[in-house]
């Protein structure tokens, strides 16, 4: 195929927009030809026909089978990462590496983690959760109990309300999706449905909100609506197949798909009906966002439509010009990603991206953009909208209402939350990538 | 709640069939009354309204926050099972722990493998994979290579044509759905369509078959029909969203949706396009089961609908009568799972369970029976049926056409393949659990 190792434009191909972006509906057919358009460095050979010389590792008995596998040494790099490695008495986030992964679901011992006191090592068979307050009957349940409930599974994403702080940057920080985006993480979770506990303990119908409270050395609580709770909450059991992970809320967990991280409280082990909010410091003080002009988001709970691109993005780098999928995750706390669109010369043009089903509520949905990079250069960029016809901002739309920060990463600086519009990766001609506002 | 203390019917059930199957139309509305049916030892209490005592975990610091997360140390057990632990010269098998599992996914560390020389420890930098033989250019892929193509995310499930092989025991064995139905998982998978890549190499009309061969130290290789490469085979290189695990075929292996797990070849190094299947070992011997009278079946690729109840089931006991939901999973090489009945008679009746949305294709699917057990001796079953029309066959029809072994658990003994009746878990009036035949 040697025919094709010049990079370029083919005739053959139907673009989407400028700068490279083909029709999604090559996907759906036949002759991508990807292999001849990956230029030189995609070695496309005919050594096939000579004797395949055997690798080291086919030529010797491999290692013993584990109880538990965990993934190649050659992934060893592929880790969260941590404000916190030594376990300082403060707070402690761990990210997911969203630029290395593929996909939708968040594997457990990657899922993001934000905990106050540590990660408390709770005995399962000694943990219990009361329902009281303004109840008929205040009702107390174990792992055990609830193992006995009929489950519900749900394919969700959990988001943290300061992901993506570091966007309120004035100059875009260069740093991975991962420092960016991993706050927010996508697993199968398994549990009752809230509704089904409240019933049983009788809620009283004068009982607006729900004061949601862990067993983490913060006790720390969040006020619910209680609508909310007989929407689509659940007390989480398992993650992804198994119980829960010790940093997701083991042994049990408030689920609140689409509201902000937070309150999705871990490590259940009270909710309280009441006719008032909490006002509990996260609420009337962390996540109070400020915003410009002095006005305050409180009760602001829903985290809105957003996307990333993880390929390419920071940290990978293009060895030559030729063929790229463009790939990442959209999601929202609305609903369904009905649409996707993707840039490749900084928003002049966009192209739709293929999503790939299934498409869940709440939950991450990949879009796939097919991209012949001519070598030039080239700003990514990706536009999510969700099924009520909610759509990310464009970054100027999006400062001007909400402001910049000068120091992102510090706690106290505001704005820092919710922070849904785009995110521009640059290309130079060399492949090199940059993180750029445009 | 001291009036719900006596279990027993509820005159209020509306019943789906004898013993104590609930309509499945309870999950779907309100007061579903369960802690209330739980009895003595679901403690239902007012101690609610007395100060809570705060847990040790509550008073301390907790741990540090790892940068791969693994399960808490309270859940120890749930491990996989393996054949051979110190890595003796043959083979190895490490089953999943289903009846310590909820959802339908299978986390990555807890998916079952079975390798024949060991997990062979690959770098993915040497690594290629090659295409030849009946096409018009052989082609050479790297992980890096496949990982710029457009990728296709499924959720599916993987399992050993000789998962369940101790079902053809005379005697039922008193072990653990692990032990019995270890042999099969559910993992979300991420990979580069078959079709695509012999599109790039040209392959040739004539060629009806593939031979793919793995990089272990065995050369593993086995024939697929070049139709099911067009139809939904998959070069898969993500699994629940990260690579490959190395005991599942990492850095990259062929994803046959449905088809027995030996087909999905890992290590995947090199597919030949061919007339005629190559008669290799695996086709020829292991995996041709001879049938009772002596016939042989060969190329018989897919895995028949199926179902079993993981809780509860032999390692659990029921600890007092009342409410409890039996769960399980089914799952079906033809395509979406259309029904599971329920039976705790011993299959005199039945009751429809409910399935977890979404129902995948060829993926495991979630059923949850309500069941107010009231302490009398119960034998619990699942039959599913398939949206192709297919349903799992009764024992005593399956016994029939295909045999029994008396030796089910040394691979020397047929028939030991592709069992898909009916698993029955015995409940005795103190709450024990057997296997059983029924």
């Amino acid at each position: 195929m040697s025919s094709s190792k010049r990079p370029g434009r083919s005739p053959s191909h139907d673009y989407a927009a400028d700068n490279g972006l083909i029709n999604r509906r090559i996907l759906l057919g036949r002759g991508l030809a990807i292999a001849g358009a990956m230029g030189a460095a995609g070695t496309v050979t005919g050594a096939a026909a000579e004797p395949l010389k055997d690798a080291p590792w086919s030529l010797e008995f491999g290692s013993i089978t584990p109880p538990v596998q965990t993934p190649s040494p050659y992934e060893k790099n592929v880790v969260r990462s941590l404000s916190n490695p030594n376990g300082e008495f403060r707070n402690s986030h761990a990210r997911t590496p969203h630029h290395l992964l593929g996909g939708t679901i968040t594997p457990n011992g990657l899922h993001f983690s934000i905990n106050h006191g540590g990660i408390p090592n709770i005995d399962p068979a000694q943990h219990k959760l009361v329902i009281h307050g303004m109840v008929r009957q205040p009702l107390e349940f174990t792992l055990e109990m609830l193992s006995r409930y009929p489950l519900v599974t749900r394919t969700n994403f959990v988001e943290c309300a300061g992901n993506s702080a570091p966007m309120f940057s004035k100059e875009p920080l260069q740093v991975t999706a991962q420092a960016i985006h991993g706050l927010v993480s996508n697993a199968e979770w398994s549990g009752v449905p809230l509704s089904v506990l409240l019933d049983e303990a009788g809620i009283d119908p004068n009982a607006k909100w729900l004061i949601a409270e862990g067993a983490d050395p913060q006790f720390l609580d969040r006020s619910v609506p209680v609508k909310k709770a007989y929407d689509d909450a659940l007390v989480a059991i398992y993650q992804n197949g198994e119980r829960l992970m010790p940093g997701n809320g083991y042994p049990m967990r408030l689920l609140l798909p689409g509201y902000q991280g937070n309150m999705n409280v871990k490590f259940l082990r009270r909710i309280k009906a009441v006719e008032q909010p909490a006002m509990s410091m996260f609420e009337s003080k962390t996540y109070s966002q400020i915003l410009p002009g002095g006005k305050t988001w409180r009760f602001h709970f829903l985290m809105e439509v957003k996307s990333f691109i993880t390929y390419p993005s920071f940290g990978h780098s293009l060895n030559e010009p030729g063929f790229y999928a463009i790939s990442g995750v959209a999601y929202s706390g609305s609903g369904r990603i009905a649409k996707v669109m993707v840039s490749a010369d900084g928003g002049k043009s966009w192209g739709e991206a293929a999503l790939q089903s299934p498409v869940h509520e709440k939950s991450f949905t990949r879009f796939v953009m097919p991209w012949r990079w001519d070598g030039q250069p080239a700003i990514l960029q990706s536009r999510a909208w969700d099924e009520a016809g909610n759509v990310q901002p464009l970054r100027a739309e999006f400062v001007a209402a909400r402001g910049e920060a000068s120091n992102p990463v510090n706690p106290l600086a505001f704005p820092n939350q919710h922070y849904n519009s785009l995110t521009s990766w640059s290309v130079d001609s060399k492949g090199g990538i940059k993180h750029v506002y445009a």
